[in-house]
């Protein structure tokens, strides 16, 4: 995703020093018009707005304050806009520590997968000042669809992306769950899904995820584990407050399930065949 | 419902007999033009199909084999159409019983509430010999907008209403989930409706029950007790087959606690007031 941002800045017309570990994605990048640099220190002061686009949190702390040291090298005044899908509270509390470095920080969760932000067209779920909504307003106009505006506090675009990730991951879960229970009762997996898109059982989820399961190809478009982490999220930030989510919890232990029979690394509507490898029913 | 279903059958000009427990009920369908009778076992042999719309399993029941005796007052080649959600198994063996009178039996799971009922606009999940969707056409025409046929046997058509069930009430119980948590945490549930209604963590039950969460008003179009009962179905039929349905045990949980909490008559989206009676959080 981003890739598919940053060539979307590039065909804005945007000037882009993209970043990643791998090399071939560098390569490709470069070939696309970017300057590219292997680590992050070496972005430091030439950027003036940073685009995270990193798995969790704990790569988000690498890139800012680990190895990679970018923090203590953007200049002042620079805006590190954070699209990982991270817990508020590290929301808030890395927002703190570039606010200490004169860094600002806009809080811009992204959604709608590779495709889109390749179309720089993704929804992003986003709080922040005032100010940094306007520093990043070029960034937000050339790889956004919708910007959906939670408000000034550093928090709130996370805490949206986490309930939007609490429905999707449950509604990936329980589609599963019903193709599965269906082929157990003697419906073809594709009548259920033809019937269900029609029907009031239906979710963004189950029309976008169940071809994968009728397919039976689970390479990764979002893998198992990405909902592991997104739903973790969920429980801790719920848990913190003392605050039930039982759905979400649930939902959580049939990724685990998932990558406990090995399929972390697949797509996560492979949440299906957590109910296969328990049962004798068949999926294609 | 089935009020709704008698008068789009009067309105394509069929003749009914319209039979309410309720006088209410009956004055209303007779006031339609059905002839109206009290007790099931006045319809006898005057009609050709029973096209019945009651609750549960006990009222199907109890209609064709309880005081009010149905069964043995129909003619040989008279037609029962089950619109009930029930369990298959329950299906089939009232089909079996049925049959052995010369009865024939439609599983025709309805879909589509109140107001698809009366504007002649259902959806239908139907299972049963061809012969018996050849008796039922004229009624299927003038009620259903859509008619999913799901094969021959009796009781396809009840499990594939059970796994829209499924589906729906986790995705009910998941919007209280979310909306919920999303209000823990500094969100309000306007701003976390408009912007999954945009988002993958959508659901066709989330777009239709919240709106009832955001206004405040649990009166019933659905009642908690409803998916007390579906989910009953999925538990019940899924637990006989030794089928594991993680999700759907939890979503009846939740609407049993609501139920607990004195609101099982409420519309089920009450099952996010479970949530705010166990915490702080401000609800509409």
């Amino acid at each position: 995703m981003g890739a598919g941002m940053a060539r979307a800045l590039l065909r804005a017309g945007h000037r882009v020093v993209g970043c990643d570990l791998r090399e071939e994605a560098r390569d490709a990048l470069a070939a696309a018009g970017a300057r590219v640099v292997a680590s992050p220190s070496e972005l430091g002061a030439e950027v003036g707005i940073v685009v995270c686009v990193v798995v969790s949190a704990e790569q988000v702390e690498d890139v800012l304050f680990g190895r990679g040291g970018l923090a203590s090298r953007l200049r002042r005044g620079a805006l590190f806009v954070g699209c990982s899908t991270v817990a508020p509270e590290f929301a808030v509390a890395t927002a703190t520590r570039l606010a200490e470095l004169g860094v600002g920080y806009l809080d811009a969760p992204i959604s709608g997968g590779a495709v889109k932000a390749e179309a720089g067209a993704l929804s992003v779920m986003a709080s922040g000042p005032p100010a940094a909504f306007e520093q990043a307003s070029a960034v937000l106009e050339a790889t956004a669809e919708n910007v959906f505006r939670m408000g000034d506090a550093v928090g709130l675009g996370s805490s949206m992306k986490m309930i939007n990730q609490l429905l999707a991951g449950v509604h990936i879960a329980a589609a599963g769950e019903a193709v599965a229970l269906g082929a157990k009762v003697g419906l073809e997996p594709q009548t259920v899904y033809d019937v269900i898109c029609k029907s009031a059982g239906n979710s963004w989820m189950f029309e976008n995820r169940v071809p994968r399961i009728l397919s039976g190809d689970y390479k990764p478009h979002s893998a198992v584990e990405i909902f592991i982490k997104d739903l973790g999220i969920v429980l801790q930030t719920a848990g913190r407050d003392r605050f039930p989510t039982p759905l979400a919890a649930v939902a959580h232990q049939l990724f685990t399930m998932a990558a406990s029979a090995g399929m972390g690394r697949w797509d996560d509507a492979a949440v299906a065949k957590v109910y296969q490898r328990l049962s004798d029913i068949e999926l294609p």
